[in-house]
């Protein structure tokens, strides 16, 4: 009792605490989270110093390029005209759900040329005010606000930090959850608890902005995720803060033990092998630094490539302007204007009470930006990484600074970039190889649990390719069996079980690329490259059969809603119908699927009407500034009515147009014994790869190596 | 004519030269390719200072593990054993195809441990003896030579070098082909001749040893492929050195120009770039050495990894005993019992005279091992790497010894092993990231103009990714046209227009793997996990579906034909049925399928009879020893009765016992200009996963990076 009220004056301190702590500062510095507990605190005394970090405070930032994010000074700009506004002045209640930078339009952004005058700066502001959303222009010269209308939409923006924070705190207002907890055997000092976007089923979630919230014990423990206090649900109203229903069907459920499930190096004492060897200190070195420059704060240039690159509170990170400079003719070419995670959708295949609405759409929901914490130098990123700050507005609207969000890297694998060797057959003696550098553009986003990591990887023969790995930890589901033995029906798992009392759930994973490919100009078509076999003629070849490659452009946008397929293969070319080389070819870029999975959900079920922007693995819509989030600007509690499938749904004509590719990575995840407690990284990727962009190979003089330029280098203990 | 006689006597010469040079030394070095030119000669002055490479001489190297390739001694010993056999003594004509270690039987070698005797020493000889091919059991202890009896098969065994080497000297025999080459405007000196396996299309391949050889200009570059005499066939009998056809149909074909086809570094000179900045020197360094050791010559320890590695010359490398100490237990388990590249096919698309029959198949045709040239330090290989060299028979049963044909390696890319942050969710002040360090086993085979990257790719979570990248030059053909514009349809190119008279050809890449997966034991199933969409029932859930994932064990080789779907997808399993974890989960690694093209030639096509191991992406056999090349063992103009296809279609049983995986990795290869003069690596690849083979996530207990373990580097030039 004494505890419960303790718990609620803590709460209310915190939650005063948490509106002041977000200014120049990175959030998960605070300990903004309810849950200060012993656990931790013992945990914490084992941990190892924590490495260097360099902290930016920004204060001083400017924007230098007309795509570049608002600034610390924007923001604070931005909060000052807005708060001063009508609108929030008489309000109750009010919280900035989105603040960055309006872009300016496309043809402005194309003009503009460096040394030019900045662009006007706009910022465009979500704002929830007294349970009605608002979106607003905002002219940081003239102080002048326009709101912006965007018609009757069903979803709400992207929950703030706040309102996720609020939202885990929220259900401890009720006894009844308190004693549900106790009842359950955790103490409610090592409770834990995630906020979990609803989805939307029907008139249950309509509105009113709702979450529900589901707890777990960090009872000895950091890994709390591995500890579900199963069928524990409480829907929570994140406008009012109020316990709306709290159910509970896992009563009888054990929470599974703590032992084995913490991941920290600290903790691993125990982990000591004798007849492993470890593996000896390694490292990619670059004894004359790296070779790309980042000017201004967000233009980089390597190698033949320049593009801007900017973090993002939803999408992650922004690469603009990507231009690759030819070397026959040493001009910068455009490739791609805008490339991004547009959307992420996460089904979880269990349709029971506590799970089924689980059906995450990270970058909409939770933003995938505001999720992707500071990187580990060393270990999330490479020695001589660079690594850019995001700067952010809290639901207040004060800017605040998330360190080290994006690192910038050069990599080498010891992969090869071409080779040729004259074989025994000529005797020739010839043998030329050529090293494969990159450079990789890297956030990690930590939504809850799961940890996404995505790389944007430039080659130096026009390659991009845009890997997402998975790590992090699984959102598991509590069972009474301890051995696959217990259950009568292996298939009613929904799941693998993965330790005693632990099941991982299936799920799928896709993320969604916005891909608007400028080549060589805006002016582009899309064009199927299929290949289908021939049957020859009787008596025109000893071979009945061979491969036809088959050209169609698409006109219109249906014409470009692929499914892929392995026994009917195609090429997707993006070409500029404007442009030809040498010979004659079209000048374009091609995407490269790799390994991915498609969404098999009931197209009329709810979630999949979400997120059908998985319906199709590749979309091509003509280029339109209002289309830029897959699943709809506000995806949260969403019907569906405003995705990229309804857009396609109108057909446009995108032949010869500025257009925008659309490529959805997917993954099918059946958890295995080896992703418990935490997961080895498992990745997939698709590139876009120049296509008759070039006269010839664009690496063919690059240097090889040669030993007189590689480091010289020494063990760290015996150097002086 | 005085030139004619010249290049006889020259041919002559140089055939006699060849019987006598490939003693302890490797074929490339030895000018047995017959243009000694003028352009050759020029252009070897312009070579950067040859790259230091170790040579071993092998002389006195003793084999220490069953599986240990011949070496010198050994196979010196077969020559005489074999040479003074009755069949050889009384023949007229004879050549060794092969000869190569017979393994000992599976079950003696998984009995034999470290620090027992030797078992006995056997080899497999294949011989054509005056027109008879043989294959012959000789044991290197008694001198005993048992004849094996294959059964009446179609094919002939891989060609030798000599093959090879002296069908491009043949034609030069005949005056109606030197006239031809004369009438085409090349000059004889810059001849240069490919040797193109005939397959097999009926009558006309049969009961000879034929072999189609096509002639390029190698005047003014020694990228000769760019520049072929087009349409110009001649048929060569191997065994009689004779000319049985010539058919020219390219007499108005011009041949296309010399000019930007040089890749070689020394010819790059104009390929300066003022705007684009160099990168800077980047190198994997390890400042304490790698952290893996090869005992013996073969046995390669790295992290939890322990495996047999050795050249051999069909299939390239063979990775043995593949076990993984599990970091739990500290007990060694079995996960391959032999890895390897079985075969390829490599089918063009152009069903016109001169290029239907280019259907090659590496590995039994030419010997992806035989093909596998010394590697470049530096550059095919990163620094620290170790080199193995390759110890093969010449025709006449001569060793000699490929330096440096497999190299290994550690990469570190910048990858993660497994990370999670914990989010602003929840504010704890966790950041825990692991780097991924790789050790890689690489070859690349120069199939003459084709190079194939080879790569296994061990990883400390205990997967294997077998990448293939695909380099080199394109086999392309010349025609009359510029440009695009002159083509009256398009689609009858078979390819793409690269440069002026310059086109392309689309062709197909498979490379089939042969898996003998011995999951913690020999005896183990193939699982097949389908996931499937299942609707809910009314009432049951708000969400309308979800997939569920059902197990089915394949009873017979027919259950695990597998075709690629993903609208119907399914994991792959490999499971130990006498085995489970701790839960109850059986055992198994999962083979894990990227990017892949699956071949789409009509099935009575002869090519795709013969590369019916094509035909499905995944199979399954019961292990056969005889069944170990997935297009026969004699694959030289077989008809392909003797295929993977057709030992499956005998439908054996394949639950709980000793079965083979075989993977066909393929690509559709549609041309680029990008690829020309020569190709930007191409990579795909696939995977073997441990699923549910560990109790928990094998890598949980590595340690992070730390700064002061890393090396202290610099510039080459600054240090002293």
């Amino acid at each position: 009792m004494e505890r419960r009220k303790f718990l609620s004056l803590l709460s209310l301190v915190l939650i005063t605490f948490i509106v002041f702590i977000f200014i120049f500062d990175n959030l998960p510095s605070s300990t903004n989270f309810h849950s200060v507990n012993k656990a931790a605190v013992e945990l914490e005394l084992a941990q190892p110093p924590p490495r260097k970090l360099t902290r930016h405070v920004h204060v001083s930032d400017m924007a230098s390029h007309p795509l570049d994010p608002l600034t610390v000074q924007e923001v604070n700009r931005v909060r000052s005209i807005v708060t001063t506004h009508a609108l929030f002045k008489t309000a109750k209640k009010y919280a900035l759900h989105s603040v960055v930078l309006e872009e300016p339009q496309k043809p402005s952004v194309l003009r503009w040329k460096e040394g030019d005058p900045l662009l006007p700066r706009k910022a465009s502001v979500i704002a929830r005010v007294d349970g009605g959303t608002h979106v607003m222009s905002v002219d940081l010269g003239s102080g002048r606000v326009e709101m912006v209308d965007v018609g009757e939409v069903s979803g709400y923006p992207t929950m703030t930090i706040e309102d996720m924070n609020t939202a885990t705190f929220t259900p401890l207002e009720s006894k009844e959850f308190n004693r549900t907890v106790v009842d359950r055997g955790v103490d409610l000092e090592d409770l834990a608890c995630l906020p979990i976007s609803t989805g939307w089923y029907g008139k249950k979630e309509e509105k009113r902005r709702l979450i529900k919230v589901q707890c777990y014990s960090m009872e000895d423990t950091t890994n709390f995720y591995m500890r579900p206090i199963e069928g524990l649900t409480v829907i929570v109203d994140m406008d009012t803060n109020q316990v709306v229903e709290i159910s509970d069907n896992g009563k009888d459920i054990p929470i599974p033990k703590a032992a084995n499930t913490e991941y920290r190096f600290a903790a691993q004492k125990n982990n000591i092998h004798h007849k492993i060897k470890p593996i000896n200190p390694i490292s990619i070195e670059q004894p004359k630094g790296p070779s790309f420059t980042v000017e201004n704060g967000h233009m980089i240039k390597w190698a033949n490539w320049e593009f801007h690159l900017k973090p993002d509170p939803r999408a992650g990170v922004i690469i603009s302007r990507a231009m690759f400079r030819d070397p026959d003719t040493e001009e910068l070419r455009n490739v791609m204007y805008k490339g991004m995670a547009s959307e992420l959708f996460v089904p979880y295949m269990d349709p029971s009470d506590a799970w089924y609405f689980k059906t995450y759409m990270d970058a909409g929901e939770y933003g995938f930006g505001l999720t992707a914490m500071p990187l580990d130098p060393l270990n999330d990123c490479p020695r001589n990484a660079y690594y850019m700050d995001g700067v952010f507005a809290a639901g207040d609207g004060r800017p605040y600074v998330r360190s080290n969000m994006v690192c910038v890297f050069e990599s080498y694998t010891g992969d090869i970039g071409w080779r040729h060797s004259e074989s025994p057959i000529t005797g020739m003696e010839i043998r030329e190889a050529r090293p494969k550098v990159t450079l990789v553009v890297r956030m990690a986003a930590s939504v809850a649990n799961y940890d996404y990591i995505v790389d944007w990887e430039f080659q130096t023969d026009g390659v991009v390719k845009i890997k997402v790995g998975l790590s992090g930890i699984l959102m598991v589901k509590a069972t009474p069996y301890t051995n696959t033995n217990q259950v009568p029906n292996h298939d009613d798992l929904y799941g693998t079980l993965l330790s005693e009392n632990v099941i991982g759930v299936i799920h799928d994973h896709f993320i969604t690329f916005y891909l608007d490919m400028d080549v060589d100009g805006s002016d582009n078509s899309f064009v199927k490259v299929n290949l289908k076999r021939q049957q020859t003629s009787p008596g025109e070849s000893p071979r009945t059969s061979y491969l036809k490659a088959t050209r169609s452009t698409a006109k219109t946008e249906k014409d470009a809603q692929i499914k892929l397929k392995l026994y009917d293969p195609s090429e997707f070319h993006v070409i500029n119908p404007n442009k030809k080389t040498r010979v004659g070819n079209p000048v374009g870029y091609k995407v490269v699927p790799a390994g991915t999975a498609a969404s098999l959900l009931d197209l009329e079920d709810p979630p999949q009407k979400r997120g059908a922007f998985t319906n199709n693995q590749i979309w091509v819509t003509p280029y339109n500034r209002s289309e830029e989030w897959a699943g709809g600007l506000f995806v949260y509690q969403s019907h569906g009515e405003d995705t990229l499938a309804t857009w396609s749904e109108r057909d446009r004509e995108i032949e010869n147009k500025d257009i925008v590719l659309w490529y959805t990575l997917g993954f099918h995840h059946i958890p295995c014994q080896e992703d418990f407690p935490i997961m080895p990284t498992v990745s997939s990727s698709f590139s876009l790869k120049p296509v008759n962009f070039f006269e010839r190979n664009p690496i063919l003089g690059m240097p090889p190596n040669f030993e007189k330029d590689l480091p010289v280098c020494q063990a760290a203990s015996s150097a002086s």
